[in-house]
């Protein structure tokens, strides 16, 4: 069977889930290119060594420029900090390459349309990673919409919920670093909301809105009697208003105590409603107007039917749960049939620029206290 | 046992409200004066009369000004629409009446400040029907709060979402149009959730987001062939911020399909979090960090234990549920007992001065477009 | 108005229940006779006055065989504990009043039938209190069985589960001995179980299962330093047969920690099932083999919507629940409409006898460690 | 590093979830051995050979007796129909390998403890695979009783609900015929409900209840046109008794229109309770009597906070949800690790046999319609 070789820049979090999805994704789905593990790259030696041992690469390397030009490599996946996307697959597309890239595409605008003129440019298939997309829950919700059976869409209400930097105590790391991490909650998780409040709804048109740092200073790592300043967003609030109409909240935070991973949303439309809760990602609420009267009520579906439901064939019987680390599995998947039929897959940078662009106009109207279009 | 004689100034869904609440009362508190249901005063002659004999009172009337300056009344009760509040509570005041009045306090802050000018130079105990407050479980939301077991409050975030407005087809009823409503789900709806905001996290400082009107034209009840303008919001959605610096959203809708009267809050703070839903009113939940870790979640309490939660030792064994109407008997026990000790009781005329204030905030934001302090 | 007079022969728990229902029945429904709260009947003369003043009768009375025979008594209604149900039922009986009496209907089969005959003889109405089949959710519950929407039924999973007794330190109170109530968590609360697989499901055939007492001694109320021994069942647990052939299991414990009041059950049938737990008794869940296969779940039905649940057009608007109490409220209404129409209501003492012989069969199946005919 | 090479005897389902937890233990665990996914067995070749291919196995055979008694294997995996699991498992015994055996163990309880006389005799490692186990919330909940949290235990309410036999036109497939399944719901989903109940709370004592086939009669697979006789048990309803004095009731359905892969159990102790849904499985709902009292309610935990809670550091972050599939993982691991250090894992053989004997018992009850010891 055909191959296709892969080589992943980066071995953190996503490095792991990414790995993951390239070594189930063929045990359970039949793409017509299997992925090769071929080549892990990071910068220390032995760290890279480890993780490819353990995720399952076949080789390793430290300088990722030779990587991307290597002829024998397919596709290029970046799961980098976000600042050193724009560089890494720039030359990728220079290369040739599919590049597939975590989110967010880059830590600016700027950055992140430069990618998109690269990618259009090469011609090359390019993919951004918004898992979330991919959870079959998420999937149905938006095969109801397309097929209508929402009617009119009023409402997004999206809430991306953790509590993990409540406790004051929690030191000063790279994630409350704006030097490092670009963006607090806004750009790690409100962005995640806003790529599902896209592809679910449609384009945002304008967002007005707040950040706050409720904890201004921490204790430093390195040193605990000394504080540091905390220089990105806490939470992040937000309303938005979408090209079709709709109106919406967007919210998230790191200091919502009891939510650990509440990326929660709900959609009313004119016939229907559907909510989703990613702490219960195998679930879907969906209310229908055109239920008899009596029986009207938000139906509880767990989304795990193969018959029925996407993705779910290639796993277990009905009633049979799946985890977080499968919906890479399934972005993988498609981004594997995309390239065997030539198609640009979505989300991809495009969607990636227009996350941005939203990320960008929430900073702005936090600032400048207004209302900003996108 | 000593009575208060009671005139209810207006009769229809919240005169049944607080007829019920004068009627029972008594039958499970033991306040130090029981209300005498004795005089209800409407426009029309049989009107009011039939309604007097269903929801029990003893006499009937058609001019509030005569029954308000009557010898024996002891308490004026105003149920009337919004426009009217000013002109009976002043003159209740001014006839050194209890006055006690339905939200919103009136249509304008202007209004509503002379209401509290009016009371405060009578020096009448005054209270604005607030009901939502008198839930057990917002109740004990309350008094966690006070205890400090949430610590210092980071986010509330509040919805009342309803749905009978989504059909386009419903017509253009008395509260789509601002002359009869002066507001629509803002000024209906919202306002509880800012209530229940101002009651368990603290001041308004500033606010800003959108109001919407979905359906902008409607079928004219009296001629559903012709179609006349919807004038108020559908929905609004909004950020505000806490004097003491915790971050909030409030948003309401008459257009989320399937949340039949959802007034929902959370309230995250530093060591625990609070959430409930109207619908579900007899459950709290309730997150705390000081739990063993291995043990943390959400404690779904039914808030139903005479032992340990408000109001409850009134009512039914453990387990044994009330409802809606509850809540208006027990603010006006509470108001009984105010009366009884002479103590201003809350929420007052100044609450409703205050809540007045953040809904014009808001509507200002709607239409500037920016952030508007309170 | 028509007047119907009632004499109310307790005054407890469930005399406060039922006193409420005879002073709501009329302001929230417009049966064609209104209830009279006549005559309060009790032991003791000082209880019986306070009763009376706070529940709101207009005379009382100590002797209930002189109350039972007052010729300007319509109705005698029966909250005394069940030892004495059956000499006052027969006695009403004869006297030609319409009998009301709460469950069980007496402690024995015998009586119960005794009971049965006298008011067959009579002719006169009868009825048993099971409020629980009052409760719209499960009024509805009902409906969907009977429009056929659930198809044939396979399966009863019934539990009314409460925890007060759980602590080997409660002491022995009357309801944990024999003599006093008859039987424990059996006839207390499987009782209401029982009732409601006869209502929803049919009539059961043969039962089999067990009784415990997990705290056989406990300390005595008048001097807690000496301990007595538990009489009664903590718990019971039975597999039962329906004769339309269902299979059920119905189980009762005042031994569940964390269950107050947990009166739950679930039916399936070939077409659908419904599930209801009295503590969200506004709730009903339904799940139907006919819709779209994407979307099968269980509806979460809040049952309070006026035009199309039972009950609710006499309430509140949609979304604003009602409590325990309202259940009695229905259940007296649906008596004064019985009486109008001179229609036997149901449950009556038919199905008193009914559920005693269900109760008598477990309690054998317990002993013998066999299956049971009912 | 060490490796023990595994031969996996079937590859149906279980095969499936098997294979992929020998593939990804390594990846997220580091057990002392790895697995090495050496020979799969089947009994067509075309089939096998495919199966090993897309489920990662280096080889294939044919004939499970070379293969069982091959040098180069450690571990021998039965995966195949109950009927076949003795003689395979006592070759694999007395060729001294590790033997891990599908559930249930055996078709009969003579079968069971031939099996476990054979690997006592060889001395070899063996575990029966009990999957549900090692559900983190499953293990905690373990955990919790094992350090008094629940203090004495009162209750196990089991039920495993699913649905796909509801409908009379399902077919007579093999599960639904006697010789091929040995037995129906009870066998095949009751027994997973049992082995909770005896990990959690103890060995059952005795038992009665009932089996039966709703549907008696079935289109044939091979001609829908005929119809052939249901000769397994379309549900089963149990009350036991466990050794410790606590009470149970243990349920299992495949008519229980609605419920997918609902394996619930609820237990109630004396200081607390615990209950758990295999399809929420990453959540264990905990009450504790030692909470404060206005705060006392089920605690809705996640069971996925690597800090605190069983297996879930080797995961992904709080909040981030594992499937099904992973409990096999597991599984695995915990195996892997005892035989690294010599010790023989729970649930072995022994606990195998003690199954089959409350399963045989419950066979014994529902044929002679009495309570039958284990």
């Amino acid at each position: 069977m055909a191959h296709l070789n892969v080589a992943l820049i980066g071995y953190a979090f996503m490095g792991r889930a990414h790995s993951n999805a390239y070594r189930q994704v063929g045990r359970f789905f039949s793409p017509k290119y299997l992925p090769r593990m071929k080549v892990l790259c990071g910068r220390t030696p032995a760290g890279v060594t480890t993780a490819a041992e353990q995720l399952g690469w076949e080789e390793t390397a430290t300088d990722w420029r030779e990587v991307v030009r290597r002829k024998d490599i397919d596709i290029v996946d970046i799961v980098t900090p976000g600042d050193s996307h724009a560089e890494i697959a720039i030359e990728a597309a220079k290369a040739g390459k599919v590049v597939f890239c975590e989110k967010p595409l880059a830590n600016s605008v700027k950055d992140a349309e430069k990618m998109l003129a690269a990618v259009k440019k090469a011609g090359v298939i390019h993919m951004i990673c918004h898992n979330y997309r991919r959870a079959p829950a998420v999937m149905l919700a938006r095969q109801l919409i397309e097929q209508g059976k929402l009617g009119r869409l009023y409402h997004y209400r999206g809430t991306y919920l953790q509590d993990w930097a409540a406790d004051p105590n929690v030191p000063l790391v790279w994630r409350l670093r704006k030097e490092a991490a670009g963006s607090g909650a806004l750009g790690d998780i409100a962005s995640h909301s806003m790529d599902l409040a896209r592809f679910l709804v449609g384009e945002i048109s304008e967002v007005t809105g707040a950040l706050e740092t409720f904890v201004k200073e921490r204790p430093l790592p390195e040193n605990p009697k000394k504080k540091g300043k905390v220089t990105v967003d806490d939470a992040s609030a937000s309303v938005v208003r979408f090209a079709n109409g709709a109106l919406g909240t967007i919210e998230a935070s790191r200091f919502a105590t009891g939510r650990k991973n509440y990326n929660r949303f709900e959609i009313n439309g004119s016939k229907g409603s559907v909510a989703f809760n990613l702490e219960r990602m195998n679930e879907l609420d969906v209310y229908l107007t055109g239920d008899d009267r009596a029986v009207q009520g938000f139906h509880n579906v767990m989304v795990t039917d193969g018959g029925s439901h996407p993705y779910f064939s290639h796993w277990w019987p009905d009633g049979h749960i799946i985890g977080y680390e499968h919906t890479f599995i399934h972005t993988v998947y498609d981004l594997l049939e995309s390239i065997a039929t030539n198609k640009l897959p979505t989300p991809n940078f495009e969607d990636g620029v227009r996350n941005q662009k939203v990320l960008d106009a929430m900073e702005k109207a936090a600032v400048t206290r207004r209302w900003v279009k996108v």
